[in-house]
């Protein structure tokens, strides 16, 4: 006997009979990926094929619970992800809702190493919302972009990240960036007394290679945008024996995703589940009304999946940005409450004086003194 | 002077001011990532930022071509993906639809180690269709899953795949099944002279690990997904100095990226030109007709994109699969031509005699004796 956890699809159907004979397709589509009425008797039957625990209807059409035995993913993580979603996601109308994970998930992907609390206490702020900048644009060089990350931490701001386009380019190379981000954020912490962190983008050929770089030269976390690294490498990260390190995720690439209304995953499941599962502690996202077109509902149900129960598996903090400015900061109190980071970039850049822009974003969230 | 690549989106827009505002916002927001107003001036005015270069109107909206300064890569080819469709893939209403690379993407990227050609040459098989099958489903044990590659070989199959479901579960895990069905594959081959290839699937933890434990065993090809290793994954195979397999790519788990209109890419860009720059002699993706959505343009598509013109990129071959049955092998033909691979599996699997069934399509497409 071999334990299960199950997948919630929301498909598109005209009636219950179109939504369980589609609900059949996706079990054989997401496991033995042949005719049902070749299927091998025995273990591939009866273990192996994803079994139709639940159709039922639905605003928009069905929702289909699905199980799928551990014993058809053994111990690869990219091997979960396929049965979850691989062949399936080639198919109109059906799009992820859900992701119980069986005990055997769990034993496989532990969650983020540090989660929210973990954070938190790294970052010395037990309560209230985290503030989180990027130094950018690309182009500019290793000394500007250090000045920044400088002026960041001197400001008040709990974490400063590369923009996650800067990668190793000539005019700021990953190795120079990283150590002189590094110095000038202790630099501006020995001055304030503050714990700022800097969080280098390793999202590149070999980013456990960035990683590890980072962790010896000082960082205090790591971002990677897994649609472009791979799942596989933010598992290895996340449970790697040698790495000690949050990890923040960021959406790049992966948008088809969740924009897409009839594809891809649930704005939750996207950002909160599968990355909760696959161990980031932080999950960077576009902000409601912001440029661009995610709704308050959508983050809010991100934000929701971040904190809801999964197992074992700690929470991780919602991290909105894009296009914020310190106007918007009581619409974002009202919709995410106080488990939150703000990712403020361009707003702050603008302000003549960066430090005081960042202190002034700090005494709008509540967190100045 | 940093030379430029351009990418063509297709966008929707009501009128020509509004396609210019957005065809601004995509060159901003896939560079700099800060307002307009507050790019600094010089180098990353003037080079880094993308450049709309032109807004034609289009059928469903407008075609845009934006040029990004190799600057702003550098020599990380998932910079390369971010600069294309980063953050801009979570915006709606926007889906990449060309690439024309510059000499400096060339570079990055030389494309398939053999493209069609060369696989060719290495399965003997100057002209005509190819002939590929899967050995499958999960859940049988390595003995029978052996037992499949050989009656494929001994059909005449020119390349036996794994399923792309295994990867390394207990009950056929992936060190046992490369050998066994790298014998089994060899065996036949003795009997009938022929030249069949075994190509495990080595999406896995450490997918550069597998494939050249791949290599190693005489295997002769590795296929692997990208949306679940990476992109870089599959760039630093086919580039490695010592890595000397074909490449074949599958298409689970990115299937968002196209199926959704107003969302990903075009047909095209996803499995030709996106593939081919980053190294793939033969790309999966499902026929028009079977049990996936994908029209019959879509598939002619994607079999010009592999064979189009690309810099000095190698063409690679469309390898359709997904429902198909001998009977629409006629269908098939009309579509694709000779440059294609039939990927056949379940309507082979439910004949009673497995290798006549590989004859008789061998027949059916015009390459037995």
């Amino acid at each position: 006997m071999s334990a299960r956890f199950t997948v919630r699809y929301r498909i598109a159907a005209t009636d219950a009979a179109e939504a369980q004979a589609r609900a059949r397709d996706i079990a054989l589509e997401q496991t033995v990926e042949i005719p049902a009425d070749i299927v091998p008797a025995g273990f591939v039957a009866e273990t192996i094929l994803g079994r139709v625990e639940a159709v039922v209807p639905d605003a928009d059409g069905f929702l289909v619970d699905i199980s799928y035995a551990d014993a058809g993913v053994g111990s690869d993580v990219l091997q979960l992800l396929n049965v979850v979603f691989g062949n399936s996601s080639l198919k109109p109308g059906i799009r992820v809702a859900g992701l119980a994970p069986s005990d055997g998930v769990l034993a496989l992907c532990p969650g983020p190493r540090f989660g929210a609390m973990g954070l938190r206490q790294r970052l010395g702020v037990p309560t209230g919302p985290l503030l989180l900048s990027a130094i950018k644009p690309v182009g500019l060089d290793t000394a500007a972009l250090a000045d920044l990350a400088h002026r960041f931490a001197l400001g008040g701001m709990d974490m400063v990240k590369d923009d996650h386009g800067l990668t190793d380019q000539r005019s700021a190379p990953f190795a120079a960036r990283l150590r002189a981000c590094v110095d000038a954020v202790g630099d501006a912490n020995a001055r304030t007394g503050g714990r700022c962190i800097f969080v280098p983008n390793v999202t590149g050929p070999d980013p456990l290679e960035r990683a590890f770089a980072a962790q010896e030269a000082g960082a205090g976390a790591v971002m990677l945008a897994p649609a472009l690294t791979g799942y596989g490498v933010l598992h290895r990260l996340a449970t790697h024996a040698d790495f000690h390190l949050p990890i923040l995720s960021h959406p790049a690439f992966g948008g088809a995703n969740v924009v897409a209304p009839g594809a891809g995953f649930d704005h939750g499941v996207w950002f909160g589940t599968l990355p909760r599962l696959l161990g980031v502690d932080a999950v960077i996202y576009p902000n409601f009304g912001g440029r661009f077109g995610f709704t308050v509902e959508e983050c809010r149900s991100i934000a929701a999946a971040c904190a809801a129960p999964l197992g074992t598996v700690r929470s991780s903090l919602p991290t909105p940005g894009g296009g914020m400015t310190l106007a918007r900061v009581p619409e974002m109190q009202a919709a995410y409450g106080d488990d939150v980071i703000y990712l403020m970039g361009g707003a702050l850049l603008r302000q003549p004086d960066l430090a005081e822009a960042c202190r002034e974003l700090a005494r709008a969230v509540g967190r100045a003194s």
